[in-house]
């Protein structure tokens, strides 16, 4: 079975040493927490996932869910850890205290889901749909809206999810055939079948909030003409208290690869009644509006299963023993040496662990930026952080996702052929992660906003506000010896970078299908760099606390080698992909349909 | 449900083309067949692996193996096709005709085997480690135990096993426990348990001949003192006649993450009778002299799985529509376009038909070279072949597995949320693809084998020889102006080679564990470089046969554009993989334990 530490003191040094959060007191309702409180949540946090939803990993896959009598059941253990989860309170954590919230900002946040994203990905997505459907209602729903849902999915009595797929229709939502037409009260029949419905029905809560984009009968064509709506399973009174139950169900369970333990349905609506949220055909943009939000959460999920898989894989190198070092036996009082001598076995596990971390610090900013975005009452600082943290999202979904992916593939190759049976549940956390790289828009979808909307439409200046803070970073340490190692690095891969943004700016004006032929290598690029960025700052960051003193020496020199592994491993790969797409962006355009 | 078109033509292109297989009549047994003949057969095996095997290959997932009264049920439909597959002689092709075989030689084997893969790989590994067993007491067995269990090996008969592992022992085989006590007339009582042993037990025949390390009483210490024994299920007379049931049993099925359909039984042998193949302590070098077919055979699975899963991602690709393409509207007559005109999915398509025909190439030519190794009557030229095999077995398997993976994701990426819900078939291929990186061997074992062995043992003798060919290959085409992209990729890819290979051997001088560190860059290296020079060879003979007059342009032009992408979009990538060799192997070598 594997086992779990959660990485508190990293998100310390990330919150109080890297990012140093607590500064920000003109962000709204950061004053209202400081280190202490936070520890004491994510201990809890930890605590809660380690000891109450790392149990029922395994055996929520094994069993999975259950669909009788058109009920869903989940599995043996869920109903009881999602009312644990309740009751304490870890549903409200960062949602508005005018609802019930406890008002924490993303910065927090985001390191609680990476604890339940590692201990137990198919039960967080229940906490984590809920959290979505609040965010709309929070976002562009009425106050009657909000005052009638907010409190419970707030507090986690009910739940909520998001009804976008149908089965001809994924990316592209122009194509949507579910209807709602007006009827009394301003209520709206909603009719239609929607599929990949993580969460759709289930046992844990009373009442579930499902969100559904459908067209109104005047809707224009295409994606303006999508509506969004709350329709909820069982109706509910302006009060909140529940009346008899919609038209709608579960049709069916979908058998997936993974995240057996989420219930995946199929649904249909049989004029459903649902309220409007927000304008008539304005549904596709209340819903862009929580995507940095939602694809954060989706590639905490890969950051969160590679670091469980990388912790079990260490502790399996350092026991098990297979064979001598190459230099000769290092543990002679054994019969072998445990397989950590091993020069691949080392290359797969730094490699997990150098992305792992600079990931981490990666969500960390990317969260803080959010939190400007919302928080900041500046509107102009509010605005640079949130088109900063737009360009980002491509990569803390698509490219973490992609490479947390990567990582659990390499964290199973640790165990042999122990990597390939469910006993060790390392495989689980492979098919786990498998989803992170496809919903929530394909990772080649993330490619491709990130090349088209995010660097382009506003002609490159979000990455050029982020290419000074990494300019303007390597000035500040150019002049530091110890700091080399980690400039170098780093500016190598900003060049190769440079290289490539210049490819698609001048391929936007030749023939833009190159844009998208080169987006998936740009996207790494991006995401290399960044995390180049990300170790370079905690390098700077370690050799500043160690110069001040600091006596937990081994987490910083931890921090430097592990930075220096980065440079040498990691972020040498830019090169050949700039050239890549240089190479290759034209074939790909123009290879004929028919040769394919 | 998934389709599949064996990929006949490729398959005559490889043999009557690119290595003109026909010529070779200097090797025993090659004048016994011609293009006709193998076209036949490679028909008839595309029939009945399209016909018999697909059809099972989703049910037999699903359904997998049970073990009940201790006896092992295969999925519904195994045994009939099974004894179809033994009635067409499908198990007799590259069998030693002295036995029953049909003698045709590997190179058209392994063709056979892709096509086996593709449509229902848990399935064939019964044949598959059958032809193991049968190879190993072919190769060492006496003529007594030849003509005991060799007919009805080669017939299907009967099936067989390789016994291996056991729970604390997988790589190092130095640790085996199973012993073996000398009994009455020559036979061994064999006592131990082995785990993850492929089609272990079943249904599928009357008897199964499993082949076991274990160690003799007065065995020496380590690998040097394993011997292999044949230890059947059903005790055998001297004429092939059955007696009583021997003294072992299939304990218990491993629950793994895919090949639900072939059973992976922990073995236990209770003073099991079985008789020594080959001398007494020489069981480990019995063993290895079937290692190049066997990994040879891991490496087709890579391919065969990346070669169905590309073939249905095509045909969805070509059929799905989302969205537009980014240069406009391409498909007007629809709402939308399907979503091959998308450059991200054109990129994944080409990555995985480069490598599947480029690997299928590689495959050819590695089985030609252990077809010379074993048939020609020079020994000075069969002994080099076999060196050139060996060191391209760690390609075959290893860098063929790893990629044909990443291939089976990137085509399971292709369907979206459709690839992750089994109904699509993708998923399973991704979960059937995975332990072919991890058995005979894990790829990490395989670049240790590549570097540490096959590399440094022989002063890299091999790999001169081998960047001979590709020298005078490159200086034969020089002068075609058609040839330069190709020619030109190549050389770079060699070039970054020679510079790996140069790190290689100054680490060996300096520290042998920087060698492990830089391992599985190099073994990619390697293998992006040979592939590389599979499709330039492949380029000259397309070229050849347009100046020729081929009416066959399309398939010819298809090889041309593919190999153009091969050069930009794979071989680029040597060179970053060269420098991590240069930049990481020493962090990854130095970082103490205690900072992991």
């Amino acid at each position: 079975m594997p086992t779990y530490q959660a990485p508190i003191r990293d998100y310390q040094f990330i919150l109080n040493e890297l990012l140093n959060v607590y500064q920000y007191t003109d962000l709204k309702g950061f004053d209202e927490f400081d280190s202490e409180l936070v520890d004491a949540i994510l201990q809890g946090v930890a605590d809660f996932t380690t000891e109450v939803m790392l149990p029922l990993n395994a055996s929520g896959d094994l069993q999975g869910c259950k669909l009788e009598d058109g009920k869903v059941i989940t599995p043996d253990g869920f109903i009881d850890a999602y009312q644990q989860y309740v009751d304490n309170g870890w549903a409200t954590l960062t949602c508005d205290v005018e609802y019930g919230g406890q008002g924490l900002p993303e910065v927090v946040g985001v390191f609680a889901t990476e604890m339940k994203s590692s201990t137990n990905m198919a039960f967080a997505m229940y906490p984590g749909l809920t959290h979505g459907a609040y965010a709309a209602i929070h976002a562009h729903g009425s106050d009657e809206l909000k005052n009638k849902y907010l409190p419970k999915l707030v507090s986690g009595e009910w739940t909520g999810t998001m009804n976008l797929t149908e089965s001809h229709a994924g990316t592209d939502l122009a194509l949507l055939r579910t209807k709602a037409e007006p009827v009394e009260d301003g209520l709206f029949a909603i009719s239609g079948e929607k599929i990949f419905i993580s969460s759709g029905d289930h046992d844990l809560a009373e009442n579930i909030v499902h969100l559904v984009l459908a067209k109104l009968p005047d809707a224009p064509e295409g994606v303006k003409g999508i509506s969004l709506f709350a329709v909820p399973k069982i109706m509910v009174n302006g009060d909140g208290s529940l009346r008899e139950a919609n038209t709608l169900h579960a049709a069916a369970l979908e058998h997936k690869m993974g995240i057996h333990g989420n219930s995946t349905c199929v649904m249909v609506f049989n004029n459903a009644k649902g309220e409007l949220i927000g304008e008539p055909h304005q549904g596709l943009r209340a819903m862009f509006t929580m995507m940095n939000q939602a694809r954060l959460g989706v590639g905490i999920q890969g950051l969160g299963l590679s670091e469980i898989a990388y912790q079990n894989a260490l502790t399996y190198a350092k026991e098990r023993i297979q064979g001598r070092a190459l230099s000769g036996a290092k543990q002679t009082e054994q019969k072998a040496d445990s397989i950590l001598v091993h020069g691949d076995v080392r290359r797969m596990l730094l490699s997990q662990k150098a992305l792992n971390q600079g990931a981490r610090a990666l969500m960390g900013q990317q969260a803080l930026w959010l939190d400007q975005a919302e928080r900041n009452v500046d509107t102009v600082k509010a605005k640079q952080a949130h088109a900063i943290a737009a360009l980002f999202t491509p990569i803390v979904k698509g490219f973490v996702t992609d490479q947390g992916f990567k990582a659990c593939v390499d964290a199973q190759q640790v165990f042999g052929g122990h990597g390939y049976i469910n006993e060790w549940g390392m495989e689980q956390f492979v098919r786990d992660c498998r989803i992170a790289m496809i919903y929530e828009g394909t990772n080649g979808v993330q490619a491709l906003d990130l090349v088209g909307r995010k660097l382009l439409s506003d002609k490159g200046a979000a990455l050029m506000a982020w290419s000074e803070m990494v300019k303007s970073f390597i000035e500040q340490h150019a002049g530091n010896d110890d700091m080399q190692p980690f400039i170098g690095g780093l500016m190598k891969a900003a060049a190769d970078l440079e290289r490539a943004t210049g490819y698609i700016v001048k391929a936007a004006q030749t023939n833009p299908d190159l844009i998208g032929a080169a987006s998936m290598a740009y996207m790494q690029i991006l995401g290399i760099t960044s995390l180049a960025w990300m170790w370079a700052r905690m390098a700077a960051t370690s050799l500043e606390a160690l110069a001040n003193g600091s006596d937990d020496t081994a987490f910083y020199q931890e921090k430097l080698k592990t930075a220096k592994f980065y440079m040498g491993y990691w972020a040498v790969q830019t090169g050949s992909l700039a050239r890549q797409i240089e190479a290759s962006s034209q074939d790909i355009v123009e290879f004929e349909e028919e040769l394919f």
